[in-house]
């Protein structure tokens, strides 16, 4: 216990403390400390964001460049301080780096110094609008947990019916542009080939129809017809199996499995103490309900 | 009790009669006046605007012209008479002015008066529009008013999910629209910077498809294709949201409305005949409902 | 009992079985000899519309004009004895001539024979299109009854809630086209007059997009970004409405009301003839449901 | 028992094993092999398909054009061998001959062979497409099976429905195409004639848009905005249609798979204990349903 030891261990002691109070403020939300700096962050990748986006727009690159470049190095000091906080205050600092959020976080910034030694690297600061992914982490710190947790439930319960829609779809466009290419590709040069009639089956089948590429003879408009129609039809199915996993989610009301002591009928609600039949009192053993 | 008192008195009744009646006939829509009442103004609702419309078409401006002017002086005077009746009839004349409807309702006939002192004001008549918001308050007085509020209980209930996924549309939108920039912008005067990306992304992704931006290049058309495929199969997730939410508030069991005569709490089966809470004797009186 | 009153009176008696037969043929679809009526008089429908529609096209009427125009003749003749047939046999020819497919029926024919007098009525021959609501009643008597039904009954029970979405669609569309009219009439010919600006609003809401009107300044281009989020939004609401609506005429499963006599629980289905819980015959005086 | 039958008796029970072995690895999922040979089938049917679509671009077909036919030529004689050996081990090769797979499998090869004999018969080689629909196969035999089959189900549960309602979109399409007509084909090259507006009709109401035949006239805009909105409230229709059949479909009680011992009648529920139509006691041992 010599001086030097205790100030290091005073010294240790104040790291540690500091650093667990910059964990809180950085991966918390629950803090008022951690909710402003969400906030902030927040703002930061929507500001930094639309500076990178401005600086395409040729006639504002010309007039604000200077300040739009400056506000990009700006927050590229801030990103960068932030990451290296980020690993300083984690446990594992390896696992942070390497996980989808650690990556992006690193991407987000490096693109602007990579610029430095390759001119030409602008086009790669797009890679900056990752950043806007962070909004789901600030949404899922915050209130939007739980809504957020359900949509990926309720997606991930219908997954295997989307993926069984998702591999009829190219079958479906691949066929129906090839029937359309046989019958336009002589008289319009939109259905000059199988790949690019099945762009047009794909813009068509989704009811998008931008209308660069349309049919001309009567037989492909006719064909055209024939194939909206099935497109129309074919977004109900999809549709209804999403709906129908979103009702059965709803529809889940917590009721407990135990009958009335007395009466033995069944169906009492979670919160039920009484039997709601002959007012015997419930158990309430087998009361709660995952 | 002075003769000018007693008709001081008299005066005061009558006008507080006139008032209650005028009161019944503008703000209620039960009685037979107050229901004709409504259908004048939703009427004059209609009118005005189409004027308003109108004058915006060139050869109908330069044919009936005066006509229409006249039509929106005799509207503008009639809703400021209604607008002064308004406010001496009802109980607080200053929350009524600061409500909604009180301030769709002044803005629904000054910029007419504006328009005489300056010249250019005419586009600000536009705002006249607005008036048709009273269509709302016409259909909630009279028979809509059920509808109308379980339209906006449906709403309020997904509300919080919609938040989340109108947060996760602008970043789809984003990110695909940068990525459609670096393949096109080279080629395509459409895709000449990032926000202009977004707009075609956005007019893409909701299927409307103007075709006024449209990718050229093959690598274009492919990410093009992937990205409405992605579009449209995001349009699934809010309409199951809502779907879930309408089918949920249409399978809400019989609940009555009365209380427990022992603990006073709400909410039971209309099957139960003993409160679930406490177990005592539900009165049957009010079993049934509609 | 002369042998005229009599010879008359067998007369009569064959006219009235004649005319039971026609009545059985025309009307009924349950009969052999009925639904091939319909099928013929369906077949003749679709065949006659036909012709109206190729006499339109210009290189069809060049070329085969007077075979259009003879089998135009030819069904205008034949419907026109359907029609008297239909108005012997029925026992109110009044009340039949009055109803909606009366009328149709005589506005299917009466076209042809008033283009002998007025030389330019040809294009009124387009009415004769509304034969194919038709298809309706052929529909209706056959096997597609039930499902007709359904379909209307659903729809009948969610048409208050339509209404309420139709009229929030015009306000919507009002404002939104006013609004682009200020922010575009004076650069975009698109939106030279508010109706005009409307016509957009309806195209681009409904996600129909033609794109013969689009922004071009960047402040339209935000604005119908916004509006078509809003529209996209909006599609969802009467989906909801309408899903809600079949699901829960789906889900009223015919269950009787009646308790079983030995262990008295509820819940048996219709076509239970023993309690599925103890095994006693349940009463059957009950066990039909509506 | 010579050693001559001896042998051939050996060779024809080692030739049996063989063609067991074969049908195992061709026709099953379920095993390795089966699974291997499937994804081997699913990857040359993808890889075969991008060929002749490729061929159909131009400057691709310019300087791959020797590869893609030998792919093509490997691919043909891949199927071809594939083909024989499927008749070699089914059962019945005439009924697999004859049956949907069977004929689809014999048009993926055939118009190669053609192809040499017709030397314009290229296009027909358009045909392979339909190896894409293989995928369901393969689908069908994996972990798909239950997905397909139950999409498969809901969408039969509708037909009916659907039936009805596709009746009623070419009713509305000429009706409206009809009165489109009318109104545009003086002024619009887009509305020369009825099937052209029954095109726009389509084009129009299933929200597609392509924007090559649109209103010029203030009527012809007016008519389609109606139209637009009708189209607009009608695809809700079948989609509340479909979700509600899939909202069913998950809903359905589970219904035990074990007949009643005694009268043998199906679709007990999971708790009854009695038959609950002649009242005997269900055996329990199978009660459970997964």
């Amino acid at each position: 216990m010599s001086p030097s030891t205790d100030r290091h261990g005073n010294h240790d002691a104040s790291f540690a403390a500091w650093r667990a109070r910059l964990h809180e403020v950085i991966f918390e939300a629950d803090t008022p400390a951690g909710r402003t700096f969400d906030l902030l962050l927040f703002a930061a990748i929507v500001l930094s964001t639309l500076a990178v986006m401005l600086e395409t727009v040729h006639h504002i690159a010309a007039r604000h460049g200077p300040m739009l470049r400056a506000a990009e190095w700006l927050f590229t000091v801030l990103f960068t301080i932030e990451y290296v906080l980020r690993l300083i205050c984690v446990r594992s600092p390896r696992r942070y780096a390497t996980s989808f959020f650690g990556v992006v976080d690193l991407v987000s910034f490096l693109p602007t110094y990579i610029s430095l030694f390759v001119p030409g690297a602008q086009t790669l600061l797009i890679v900056r609008l990752l950043r806007l992914l962070r909004i789901f982490r600030v949404l899922k710190l915050a209130r939007f947990l739980s809504e957020a947790a359900e949509l990926r439930h309720a997606i991930g319960m219908a997954r295997e019916k989307i993926i069984v829609f998702l591999f009829t779809v190219p079958t479906f466009v691949s066929v129906m542009g090839a029937a359309m290419y046989m019958i336009e590709h002589d008289h319009n040069d939109g259905f000059s080939n199988i790949p690019q009639s099945m762009y047009w089956a794909i813009v068509t089948m989704t009811t998008v129809g931008y209308g660069d590429v349309t049919p001309v003879t009567v037989a492909g408009k006719v064909m055209a017809s024939v194939i909206i129609l099935i497109g129309y039809a074919m977004i109900v199915v999809p549709t209804g199996f999403v709906s129908a996993e979103f009702v059965a989610a709803k529809g889940r009301r917590p009721v407990t499995t135990q009958a009335c002591p007395s009466c033995m009928r069944h169906g009492h609600d979670a919160d039920a103490r009484h039997c709601k039949w002959c007012g015997a009192v419930l158990s309430l053993s087998d009361s709660s309900v995952p």
